[in-house]
């Protein structure tokens, strides 16, 4: 396990208060991820393990336990569907190095760098096959019918992103690839287990409409991290983003209230790939100084509020409450 | 249409006699494959259609009809199945080509070369996707069933063959890979109307042995031509196999059969990449002097008999007679 990057099992932070709840079926997941993993083919079970141990947060897993729990979906089929939703998680990361070129995950060398693009194309594909075949155990045709929906919005973000690559873009443009890449992950993760508990549409929908705002706060936090965490507690390096072509809201909002020069200096950025011409403090500076940062930042704040609004819809119980303290604990996040 | 590699549908040879039965139908499953390969992603659709003009001779779409047909699966069912399957297999070659680095398919630029890497892993993960959403569209968990296990069992094959290059393999190792490259398809695509109309299991098991043992003549043939086609009928360069470092069963069996001169050959080219140092004429010669590239011949042919013995299980009826016409047309195709 990274040191760096620990699941939210390993904490036990104030902060993480929330997922005592369910803590131990948090360590059910991962035994299911690791039994589920293992294929006949090594090499596929080595690059799963790989992903698995580089400490992703599995913020969505906890996502589907708690509200499975408040849906009353039972403890196996909330445990099951909870690594469904990180195996499709984990294939579309693997499949997105490919296409990226990323030389490292999460602060250690990428499946891709480590094992090469042909055995990483066929890792992606066998892990999408394989929570497919768990989630078919399910025997619930509405839980396989949201799936196959998500994982094809999904699928069809990252070619989104691909496009619009290298080029400024509007924050329209942008909120539609956080919808594809994020919001819908977080919003079926927040559905599955009312839907196989089969609770009324109003329920789902309520549901759903929480992890989709908590969702886009997660992506916009995660995006504004880039330009403001610390490398050492963010386990990865800051700028990829601009670094790699891809405007982001606080790069979008800065860009439109700068003038030809500050403008130039984004675009030298992603025309270099890198900060050799035009140095990652200035473009921090410039963030910061247009507020595109601080307007990004209103802008997860607002997601965040919007997600503990929807839950309103719910009765309280603990599982409400906890739900409740996600969107604090997503947008405060510093990693 | 690339008129050098017609579909089925378009030749009226005698030879082609079996397939009258499902003409229109084949013709549907076009159109089928036209609407269901359209996404919202311009990019998806392209490549997709780019693929489907490109000439596959629908064996596939034609075995699912036929078989469908005789276990009375109902017409609009048979032909989004037929569908399904050919989107399934135009998945598996777009993956397929970005791992071998293929620079052609049959005969045409390959989607790797024409669109690149990342644009083809996406556009392979939305057709599985695709395909697996139509499934889902047949409300038949058996069907499910079968086509998430043979998805994953075509993934591991390829992932077998990676890991089987560049070396010298035996006839079992071979045939493991021709199992799940090829026969788990064609038994698959035999048994799916079969399930869908809710046939006894021994009828699904006679079909799904028919399927098996005709996929394999397929594949042993497709390796065969690779030794002893004329470029312009099959479409696509000869000698293919060896210099991409697979051994099929003539290279094999000739290995075997060979003084250390003759392995040393074969392994030559394999090394090299190509026949710069050996001859292809050098490696023709030695498959047909050892007798490799007979007793290869004679493999098809005796999994060509089992699939026609196969047939005996099922009521005599028009489809059975057409279907029994396939292992001939298989085993003695030269394209």
């Amino acid at each position: 396990m990274n040191p760096a990057a620990p699941t939210l099992a390993d904490l036990d932070a104030d902060l993480l208060a929330p997922f005592r709840l369910v803590r131990g079926e948090l360590e059910q997941v991962e035994a299911e991820l690791l039994a589920g993993g293992k294929s006949r083919m090594a090499a596929i079970t080595l690059i799963g393990r790989h992903l698995q141990q580089s400490g992703g947060k599995r913020i969505r897993a906890a996502l589907v336990l708690l509200a499975g729990r408040l849906a009353g979906c039972e403890p196996g089929a909330r445990v099951r569907l909870a690594a469904i939703v990180e195996m499709i998680h984990a294939a579309t990361l693997i499949h997105d190095d490919i296409i990226d070129e990323a030389p490292t995950r999460r602060g250690r060398p990428s499946a891709n760098a480590r094992w090469g693009n042909p055995m990483c194309v066929l890792a992606g594909d066998w892990l999408y096959m394989q929570a497919f075949r768990l989630a078919l155990g399910e025997r619930h045709f509405g839980v396989l019918d949201a799936l196959i929906v998500l994982t094809q919005d999904m699928v069809e973000g990252e070619l989104l992103q691909l496009e619009m690559q290298q080029r400024v873009v509007t924050a329209a443009e942008h909120l539609e690839l956080v919808e594809r890449k994020t919001a819908r992950l977080f919003e079926v993760s927040a559905q599955l287990g009312a839907m196989a508990a089969g609770q009324p549409p109003a329920a789902i929908a309520a549901l759903g409409e929480f992890g989709r705002h908590l969702g886009r706060a997660f992506q916009m936090v995660d995006d504004l991290l880039d330009f403001t965490a610390a490398e050492a507690a963010l386990g990865k390096p800051v700028g990829n983003d601009l670094r790699e072509g891809k405007m982001t809201l606080p790069a979008i909002y800065a860009h439109q209230a700068s003038d030809a020069a500050g403008r130039a200096l984004l675009e030298q950025v992603m025309r270099e790939g890198g900060y050799a011409q035009v140095g990652f403090e200035q473009v921090q500076a410039l963030v910061a100084s247009t507020g595109g940062l601080e307007q990004a930042r209103q802008e997860s704040r607002q997601q965040a509020a919007l997600a503990l609004a929807a839950l309103q819809a719910l009765p309280a119980s603990p599982e409400r409450e906890a739900l409740a303290r996600l969107p604090a604990l997503v947008v405060e996040r510093s990693q």
